[in-house]
């Protein structure tokens, strides 16, 4: 496994939650020898909000948490993902594994099934060989422990060449709280739809619609702002637990707001760094436009666009691709008001490329591991950011190669 | 340079079309030695019309055009191609170059710059020499012939690996009525926009308003159902010429309207089969949609589909990535009625995999070059058919390199 250039130096050491404990094993569902099941014990007294993919051939997993998420609260919980089956498009079988599961959990912790939130990712279409993940469930629940969280994320991957966490702790109301995530993807990336597998655990204490809220919110500035490959995913979930251990009521808190929009931003970026065949970190900023939606459209059109990826991969400074996907947008824009910049380097302004600009400044800017590119269309004040990466050979590769 | 393993064997034959006289020439726009600028005179008292790309970065030429295209019919006209340079985002310069090559044109040829239609293809945001093009056209004007056309596809190509050709002759009204067609395209193709670079040629006799109506309705069945990478040209354009040299009139005749889809469509197909990198030209089929709007969007979530087109490239039976596709597409879609085939072979049905299918089944019929993706939403009538081609490292190869 080649990890990604673009991958943070270690994994982060994370604050333990109270009231949260962790445990792995391998199940062996696709590949022997490989952590493949994670479960989370979550104490009585939590809530639990969650977000999911919005794709009509959700998996049968994302269909049970979704109509699991909203109901009582207060009982213990639990988080259960297994990766190298998606279990989607696996028809009433699919949600019998789902059921098996849950019920399975339920009985091994002494929690309702309907507090059993699962998550399968991996291949889709073939039969879930639950029988494995349920053999293993009290070697799981003997190994559950406060500090297990590194092990949940390397249980997640899949094609991901490093696991991802991220974690905060911020002084609320004289008190101390914390946050930590984990987060799984890399290839089947797309935004404004749900998300990859996150899981994100705190010790703060807040009712589960404020939760729900909040998580819904920060989605729509996290999550939803990266993309791969524009495809998405039919297991898309992220599943937040609020045990308040803490005792802090985080309610309308913006520092509590603050901290986890960071936690849920840096998953989301080290999501993008793993890009498959990712050699190019991108953030794409517009403003000036018309709207947020359009400043949105704008961005997504040039963070999808396969010819400003693969020129982004040859280091090639080619800002006429970038005029093309601005076009393209459906957004409105004009020719003679929009400019372009490569970071600080001026490109194009007036309709043109700008007087300043030479295609050495923009090569030697393209030659670096973390890019801007800022358009201004210079009409109102809508303004949105995503976060992409470069196409690349080696994308088509583990995708032309990925069952065989 | 490797043509296309998906080319046809050769160039057509094209019927000379009454009326109309071709000539290309070598100026030296980008390249030297390449056929590069192409020249079509179009006798006095025909009809033109057109459609084009709807990008708001559109270049300048496109909007001379569309300005031009319902003007007052009758006198002669001409269309003036040149390839290496795309006229796009260049400002007010890129104006006067098209002013200044219609200026030229009508001078020699004694007909009103309002009807000389320009189109620029290639590299986006530099100045167009517009004097090497003009510096040929006494060159072009000698070499005028009504056999050209052949030499005028060559003209126009850019990353293509052959030129593009369609041509038919039908019975109508007890006469013959000829049509010839050319098209340029290879990359920066989607679909619902407009189109590439089309011409096309008959000596059918039929008023503007009739032409626009049908050339916009037989677009919307043939270029504008084509993808190869989802990225849109700020430079679509497809014009159409109709002398009345035969004298036949073909307003209402469903002989024509069969003839000219026929060379659209033949035209639209050879610009997929040369989709920069492709080695797989693929039908997507979908029916049993809400409507046939939502048909479409499902079509094209396939189409686009960067992990179906890869997995098409690695030969993988991957239907999983077309029930993702399904999915992520906007069309309402019900996992236990969707059904899915590849070509004959049922895949999938009721919410899962086929009892009938195996692996090695849909393995061996990935190993073809031209591919039926069939999708059976089982929901009302709505149907939809797009054409695309595979995502492979030559297309990345191609991409990553363009400019340098």
């Amino acid at each position: 496994m080649i990890v990604s250039p673009l991958a943070p130096a270690s994994f982060p050491d994370l604050p333990e939650i109270a009231g949260v404990r962790f445990a792995h094993a391998e199940a062996g569902v696709r590949y022997k020898n490989r952590v493949d099941v994670m479960l989370a014990e979550i104490a009585a007294g939590s809530t639990v909000a969650g977000v999911f993919t919005r794709s009509s051939t959700r998996s049968a997993n994302v269909r049970d948490c979704e109509a699991k998420i909203g109901g009582a609260q207060g009982a213990g919980a639990a988080f259960v993902v297994n990766s190298g089956n998606s279990n989607a498009f696996t028809g009433k079988a699919g949600d019998g594994s789902v059921a098996a599961i849950s019920d399975a959990v339920a009985e091994r912790l002494g929690i309702p099934a309907t507090r059993v939130f699962t998550s399968s990712t991996g291949v889709i279409g073939e039969r879930l060989p639950h029988d494995r993940i349920i053999a293993k469930l009290d070697e799981l629940k003997n190994n559950l422990t406060p500090g297990g969280i590194d092990g949940a994320a390397r249980a997640i991957m899949t094609t991901d060449t490093y696991p991802k966490g991220s974690g905060r702790e911020v002084a609320i109301n004289g008190g101390s709280v914390r946050i930590a995530g984990i987060a799984k993807g890399s290839g089947m990336i797309a935004p404004d739809m749900g998300t990859m597998l996150v899981y994100i655990f705190t010790d703060a204490k807040i009712g589960h619609d404020a939760l729900q809220a909040l998580l819904r919110a920060q989605t729509d500035l996290t999550f939803n702002c990266i993309t791969v490959d524009s495809d998405t995913s039919t297991s898309d979930t992220l599943l937040m637990a609020a045990t308040g251990a803490s005792g802090i009521d985080v309610t309308d808190s913006v520092a509590f707001n603050d901290a986890l929009h960071e936690v849920m931003l840096d998953l989301a970026h080290q999501v993008v760094r793993d890009g498959e065949g990712a050699t190019k970190f991108v953030e794409v900023r517009v403003n000036g436009a018309r709207t947020n939606a359009d400043a949105r459209k704008v961005a997504r059109a040039i963070a999808d666009s396969p010819l400003v990826k693969t020129a982004l991969a040859g280091e090639d400074p080619n800002w006429g691709r970038i005029v093309m996907a601005v076009g393209k947008s459906g957004a409105e824009a004009n020719r003679d008001r929009l400019s372009i910049r490569f970071g600080d380097i001026l490109v194009a302004e007036n309709g043109w490329v700008a007087e300043s600009y030479t295609e050495q400044a923009g090569a030697d800017y393209m030659k670096g591991q973390e890019l801007v590119i800022a358009v201004d269309l210079g009409l109102a004040g809508g303004m949105a950011t995503m976060w992409t990466c470069d196409l690349t050979n080696r994308y088509v590769e583990i995708n032309a190669d990925y069952r065989s």
